[in-house]
């Protein structure tokens, strides 16, 4: 069950509006490395935890719900850096210079769609799909999945804090930043707790693969190259259980066919 | 900011699990007309709402985490309908009648992608679209957007109420459809408290608009009809501010030029 | 059995061609809230309503002609935005300062896929989707969608009304904004002809929805706040079947689980 | 400018109702192969043609509208497919084999959120999408599109013809394929009346294009074999402007870079 | 089984980077008409070609194999366009012209998501789609569908040609405009070997189709033209195996229908 | 450059076709597990790696090609369980039992639109992504990208071994889950040759984020809880920069706001 209070979970301020940057912003929220993402996708993988793991479900949980307030002050940043443009004043849009920079080169809908304000969607219009919410009902996997989405995401935030020189924006992106910062460190912690997690998942019975081809490096290149000697083809596998090696891809042997229709071509021509 | 708490807005037990229901069930979490598109309509819509208008952000952000909480209950009702399959005895999963009708019939990703779990996808797997959600910076479309996502809402509600005898999943849906009558009840009443919202927007000065054709029912039959005299084709318009009239598609004049084309044609040949 | 006449159904002139209008108009064409939609939606709504209410099948088949027509006037609007910059010429693409334009901050795909003509995808050129499309079965949701659409189409319309000051689409929208106000007025009629159409559906028994809560509204508010004393929240519900209330979301009593849990832990560590 | 008329363009009739088949129909009117692809391609194509090529014009915007009509026929066959289900008799939903029969294996959908209707999806539940719609503004490239989309459109129409043994369908399938047969022969017609239409566009000054690669047979098998001589590798090209030859794909020489490469990391470990 | 060698299939250098080129570039690699449709469009073709054919198996596979190696080559293309805007001077990203071009009026996900590289999607940054890729399991149809994907991609090629003038990208695309070239050549080729492809597919025996209407081009002007007496509405059909005739929709006579419903409309009122 | 040899990088043999498990197949074939995305995935990321580092280039570029041999292989399998129900056989389709399984509950567009093989969709149809695709131009964010994507993809093989007791595709998927996990510790282990990777980006000078919550533990229960003493909300942090802590969501006070809004309410009712 889930609460909400006026007021935002930190300082969203705009010196200067900037409707490109609103733009960017919309990455943020609405794209595949966006807040409405990690929301669904932390919120999701909670309702999948029995409460036996409460401790990871409350994780979960409480980081779903810090991150839908991160949603909400990413569009309160949009509104404010497309403010001066408002519906009031409407009639004089074409010779507002933030709606004409809205139009030639920022996100059109944001003016046509949502009256100059935040969409779920990302920086080119591309509406938020649940394609990229990963639960897969496995913890460790989880895991990975928020560890990847935290770098994606603390990624995006740094990109964005480069490109904007506004106090406003760059102190609400440092909190952003630091969030991120910890909750890449989270998901670590949390799989810190959880023994033999790789690879993933733990519970099927290795002995079961395939063992000839299960710690192999396997080279595609064209022509056969010596073993680079690099950590992934040789000494110890990272999971401790075996020696990495070096090969090529098995390939059926279909030498044969292959020389007898090259055969079939000469012959018949 | 948003809270959240370990407990559920209501009741949500299954008595026999169904397989097939499970896969129903996510129409009403990522489906057009499920919980997802209503939380995030709402809370998208709550954010460009200005603070002299606070009752109705609150009204919207109110209702939006209300709708959180319906996502949560729907993701358990999933969750105990794929129940008497667990992870623990995937061993024996061909064997199990459960898993065996989930992925003959029924939703395979549920099983696949997510261990017996809810995604954020409709029935057939279609992932849940940010396209969905309508946020239109206008607070009477709006509330039409409101109206509309709760009558789908509800139709899919009681559609999956005469589909499931399971006493548990009756009893929530029995909840779940009374919240969307109240829902319906007060996206109208929000609309009563505006003025003049026919037509929206209420903004643009309507003299402005054709006065040939703003209250008049066009017909499109190949053949010309005579009036129907139905409510829309004669009478006060809905808003108070004409007549209802009865016509015909203008039609930029071209007869003239298909005339001679068609000329052209015979002459040529 | 659809027929077409080579006549656009309206005006439609540009003076002075702006590719950067032509890449607002896809919004109308193909976008959430455009023609395309409204040609399908109204359509598939008539497939679906059974003989005996032919006058409503011809309400809606009617109006759905009539879209396709507004998808023609449309496309000939953004075709002739981006006149001045022909295929004949395109030996001189790059110093064209239309193509420039359009290349810069406009729709390249209008250029690189369809030859400087419309497409079916709206301003950020997302492809149109059927999932735009709301078709219930049910007369009285569709009538609320079409509501809905006609609203947020206006909406449209008007904006890009204020950002072009071409004589020739202030013109044709004119129009457009004029069907609008009829198409509003039109479903609300159709609506005003069925009794007890809130909530939708009507065929369900109300008495079997859970009585405690339809009729009021949910607080989730972090802190318990005083009735507010809103339209919704006090006073008879607009479909007059009951009063409004205030309350707060039920919730499970699982306090004692969580406190056990709480006490887990401490006494763990 | 388009009209309507209240006749099917076909009989469209059903002896046996089936939810199975109805789902397959949804394939047929919002797939990639289907009727809104076709009717919406024609469209925007013929939107595109200019008025001194009008012949052209009329013959793409006449079969759209003709497509038009086939979407008509097929909602309607999904709808008498799904008969014996009505709304009125909801109550007994889970007794009924119909709905039982589309809720297990069929499209849940047509039931959840169409009220046992069609819908502009696939037969997954896919929503129609604009990506699927080619209108290129080269007739040449059009008329290939269109043949490629009758040609899948065809071989649908017989797989679905295979698959029923209802006679009603099957006459309708026997007119629709019969339509597809004349819709192959107009575009190549159209093609015939085009003079040097390969390689497409015609307009592009072919001695510009890089004149080694131009007409050879690039061949990618990991070993060199010998040319198969087939008709593509040797012999008068199809556009008669030169002779297939048979050679391997150029590659820039890098393998003094590659052999660095190696041997640097040799040396390193 | 596929290999790998670490050079290009041909050279793309890069005079004066544009972040706009860049921009379109996209559509050229994830767009509809882009590499990556066609590699996998002939990959899935090629696996659904039995052994028996095992010479349109390699046509194809060899095709796809090639087209693997312009994504690589355009992948390359993008990131050269993007130089000058390199990570290590991220921190002064906003003073570069390059990164501020490509935000304001390119496309900001190349610098957000990528860090200034290419992206498997297209020019608008819409996804690319599977739903682009057509794999009919039947030879001809799926030899049609590489003559348009080829057509429209060729189109493509030269459209970008001539929005550029840097002489590298323009050499580039004279290589690639001459495999397009030979690649429709080829499709065409293989369409040759196989008797009787019109219409496809060949294996349906036509007299089962309706015969009234399968040679006749169906007239849906609202008004009755005479025949226009085009290559498509008289002389021999393009199959050889009938002549085309000129009519108009056939219809389900339900005019007594339609006059009963005038009627009772008009005496009802 | 690729290149290609006609055999497959494994057997793959089925001994009962079974056209649900073809369904299935789609999933590690067209879906977000799936092997096209882990090929496009390391062929993107490998394209945006630098001369300079052509150690990760390869090892991502050898692994795409290794995947894109995975695809083949799966489409095989595709193949293989639809036999028994070939084209040539299609008069008897509706008898036949492999098509009736998947028409009924199957994937019935690997009939309707691939004549019975494998296409680029997943377990449900939903089209391929290339939002699917991570590639973010930074190495370590690239790497995490891939852990994850091998992890779900090796519990989505696991979970398709489960289901299956056909002997030779439990024979080819022990070799596939053998390939994850290598994959699994090839990134690991390529992520062990990096130093301070957490967080990610390393770039960014961590000075500059927020220092009162970058190592914190942000509850957001709705009542106030006590440490819960897990590993992630005490102790030493991950990246062993600072230690952990437990605290509330700052929140910006509006309460007095909140207060005032309050008493407005009450005061004006």
């Amino acid at each position: 069950m889930f609460f909400h209070e006026n007021s935002l979970q930190y300082e969203v301020e705009v010196e200067q509006p900037n409707p490109y940057f609103a733009k960017m912003l919309q990455q943020a929220i609405g794209g595949a490395e966006g807040e409405m993402r990690v929301a669904l996708q932390y919120m999701f993988q909670a309702f999948a935890v029995p409460q036996e793991k409460q401790e990871y479900r409350n994780l979960l949980m409480e980081t779903a719900v810090e991150e839908l307030g991160h949603i909400e002050m990413l569009a309160t940043a949009v509104t404010k850096n497309l403010e001066g443009a408002r519906d009031e004043q409407i009639e004089d849009a074409r010779e507002d210079p933030v709606i004409a920079a809205m139009l030639d080169g920022g996100q059109p809908r944001q003016a046509l769609s949502a009256g100059l304000h935040a969409m779920p969607v990302d920086s080119n219009g591309v509406p938020f799909s649940g394609g990229y919410v990963v639960a897969s009902g496995n913890l460790a996997a989880d895991m990975y999945a928020n560890v990847m989405a935290e770098s994606t995401g603390r990624l995006l935030a740094t990109r964005l804090y480069e490109i904007t020189d506004d106090p406003g924006m760059e102190h609400m992106l440092e909190y952003l930043i630091a969030r991120d910062t910890m909750h890449q460190n989270q998901w670590h912690a949390a799989l810190e707790t959880m023994d033999d997690h790789i690879p993933v998942p733990a519970s099927f019975p290795q002995e079961k693969e395939n063992q000839d081809v299960n710690y192999q490096f396997m080279s595609t290149f064209k022509e056969e190259h010596s073993n680079p000697r690099q950590r992934w083809t040789e000494g110890e596998s990272i999971d401790g259980k075996s020696e990495f090696s070096y090969g090529r891809q098995p390939g059926i042997d279909t030498a044969d066919i292959e020389e007898m229709i090259d055969e079939m071509y000469n012959e018949a021509n």
